[in-house]
């Protein structure tokens, strides 16, 4: 374990564990396990004070005496015994409440909780601010991946330009799936849902739901601005097809979903969420399965990345417990970690940003076709880089790379495309991942 | 830029920059030009108040009044309106002294030295510890990639069983070019200096001299142990050839030059540096170019890795004024970041370790010679996962791939690989990576 010390104090910091699912039962292991080591190194002794749970009956595999164990999170948070708050219940109530309630005492609070983050983060940040005490949350966008104390921190002089993350493990696995093994997108799916990487409802997963929360703190934290998950565009990779798939392999890319977060020389940002094509030399292009990764471009620092597990009991409990000796730290130094104010800032509509395009069109195989076509390209300023011609006959497919094109032209293109008689059908339109913005 | 705040009130910390060279003239530019947005930001107006430098004379690209720049670091450290001294000028004295005297003086450091660090890092740290101010080196092993900090606070809960990095440019990029376009050693070197990756004497770089350096901080960091650079075992890329790369192309692997600290469960660590196939599937494979990346496990968390620019001025000056940024806020609460006392352990020698290995032997194309060298492999207890032969006749090869063996066991049959008549030479011998230690 890094930084060993051997310290003779040493602080008691009784912990409040709201919510006892995957993470909070790995939480809780841990510090059993590894509590005298913490200790030791540290100087501070973490004690398991209650744990708040929905149902008494469900074994939850921690050994914990069964009278820690309470429905009622609300006194777990007003008992004068608990030190400092773990909330991992999810969702915005009652996590918020008590949360507020937790800050309103001056208890230092760790959250894991995406969806609150994303939704009233601002309002929890400022609570935090005026307590003076730690609102944690590394384990809320990237599960075990060091993500958000790096922008905080390590990154607090870096003027920070883009930001784009694979943050959700289920969608990853299912591209993987298409791309390696040539699956279908219903067959990937189906298969995640097996191995327990998807829900039985995917919508939160396949839509980009998920992805759009953890893209809306991240932007947040990244620019130091006021971002939420309402805020964010987003498409989902239901819509994949497994001819996308090859056309992109044959072109040299990979189709990941992608949380884009930019903020623009006049202070504006644009947060969105969708698949995009990915150069294959890019090194988001080999995160694979289910693993998560967030490459971060800066102007001094150029181009990071940070790789590992975005979901998991485990994983993210490493995460939560990092932030659980961070803050008990603090508060024994009397101290605590400034998030600041989020400033409010215009986030840009997605019509008004742009990028280079992928489009599939069906068309008929017939003289002349590809110039109607082009002429609808060109009426719209869009701007044709490379095209190829797949197939003869009826289902001929014209495949299409542009310049970088405006999205609201890129719309208005599509638009007329489906209007002619010569294109069959609209296939998938997907953005292109280039250095610029 | 991340946590943007507006704050009133605001503390000014002078700094003492000592070394102006690419780091230092980035660090002031930076210091120059966001000043402004960082004291809105985190409340802390950071000030240059001197730069030592070793001659005057030398234009540093640098906008700042000629009456800052003295050729005096002992004074500058000294100086009672300096608050927190920069170290970027390298090397083991003076750096040592000042750095000691500073804090000695609880002034705060920051510093980017490897080599200082890498050799008398426990007394740096100690004295740090005893004057309860801190002394932060995240510029000092990866350049601009978050690494220590995210080692030091983010993963403190974490068990840390094994860290392999990339972390010398020069090297990776030789690699990279020889993989790419199949160029050669030497002529790979010389694009390399040509580009400005490698020095004219390119010793330090190639024979894995710096990576060694940064391997024993990484160790002394994620395992809390004392690992000096003495402790290191390292061998370069210099013997490196062509056909070692299309061998480990052929068979799905990358050679990379890895730092590997290992922890094991009786305590003990292993330090060393040497190239290594890596499976193409790894993450490390697809980190090219001068990219560095460190691919970190632990227990709870499992795989993570952190990837970015390990070198450059503005990159690792980007690094330091994170540091800068923390030590100032730090002072400004009067708290102080601990790395604790490093322990004692023991490390383990390179004989005592165990990987698969490559082996590529040139042998007399003649009956029963398979035999004969696989009887040498046998009798050490070396066992032999796969084999090919390449060519005929004169210059015939054979290119082994081990199960997992004792580095002594190898040595040995090597050893008598070479007094075999049959066998022309012993080609390369390079160890792999695989999901064990």
């Amino acid at each position: 374990m890094p930084g060993s010390v051997t310290r003779v104090e040493s602080t008691t910091v009784t912990l409040g564990v709201l919510g006892c699912g995957n993470v909070g039962a790995a939480l809780c292991d841990l510090v059993l396990r590894d509590g005298d080591e913490i200790a030791e190194r540290t100087g501070v002794r973490l004690r398991i004070g209650k744990v708040a749970v929905r149902s008494l009956s469900k074994e939850r595999g921690v050994d914990l005496p069964v009278d820690l164990f309470t429905t009622d999170g609300a006194a777990v948070v007003a008992d004068p015994a608990i030190d400092l708050i773990v909330e991992l219940f999810g969702g915005i109530e009652p996590a918020r409440e008590y949360i507020t309630r937790a800050l309103g005492a001056r208890k230092p609070v760790v959250t894991a909780n995406k969806e609150l983050l994303a939704n009233v983060g601002a309002e929890l940040f400022a609570a935090a601010e005026s307590a003076g005490v730690d609102l944690l949350f590394e384990g809320a966008v990237a599960g075990g991946i060091p993500l958000i104390r790096p922008l905080r921190e390590s990154l607090v002089g870096e003027s920070i330009t883009r930001v784009m993350g694979i943050v959700n493990g289920t969608t990853n696995f299912i591209l993987s799936q298409m791309a390696a093994n040539g699956t279908s997108y219903v067959d990937a799916l189906a298969e995640a849902q097996t191995l327990g990487y998807a829900e039985r409802d995917p919508t939160a997963d396949v839509e980009g739901y998920d992805a759009g929360a953890k893209a809306a703190i991240i932007a947040s934290i990244a620019f130091g601005v006021r971002v939420v998950a309402g805020d964010v565009y987003h498409e989902g990779i239901s819509g994949i097809g497994d001819s996308d798939i090859a056309f992109a392999a044959q072109l040299g890319y990979t189709i990941k979903l992608l949380a884009i977060c930019e903020r623009f020389d006049d202070g504006s940002v644009a947060v969105r969420v969708h698949p995009a094509m990915v150069p294959n030399s890019h090194p988001l292009a080999s995160v694979r399965d289910s693993f998560n990764a967030v490459f971060v471009e800066g102007e001094a620092v150029g181009e990071l990345m940070f790789y590992g597990r975005g979901a998991g009991g485990y994983p993210t409990a490493s995460a939560v417990l990092g932030d659980v000796i961070d803050a008990a730290l603090n508060l024994s130094r009397g101290t605590s970690a400034s998030i600041g104010q989020l400033s409010r800032c215009q986030v840009r509509p997605i019509d008004e940003l742009s990028s280079p395009f992928y489009l599939n069109l069906e068309v008929a195989d017939q003289p002349g076709v590809l110039a109607t076509v082009a002429s609808v390209f060109g009426r719209h300023g869009v701007s044709i880089r490379s095209m190829e011609q797949e197939g003869l006959g009826v289902g001929a497919r014209l495949v299409f790379i542009t310049h970088r094109a405006r999205e609201a032209d890129v719309r208005s293109t599509l638009r007329d495309l489906a209007e002619l008689d010569v294109v069959g059908r609209v296939g998938s339109v997907l953005r292109v991942i280039d250095g610029e913005r």
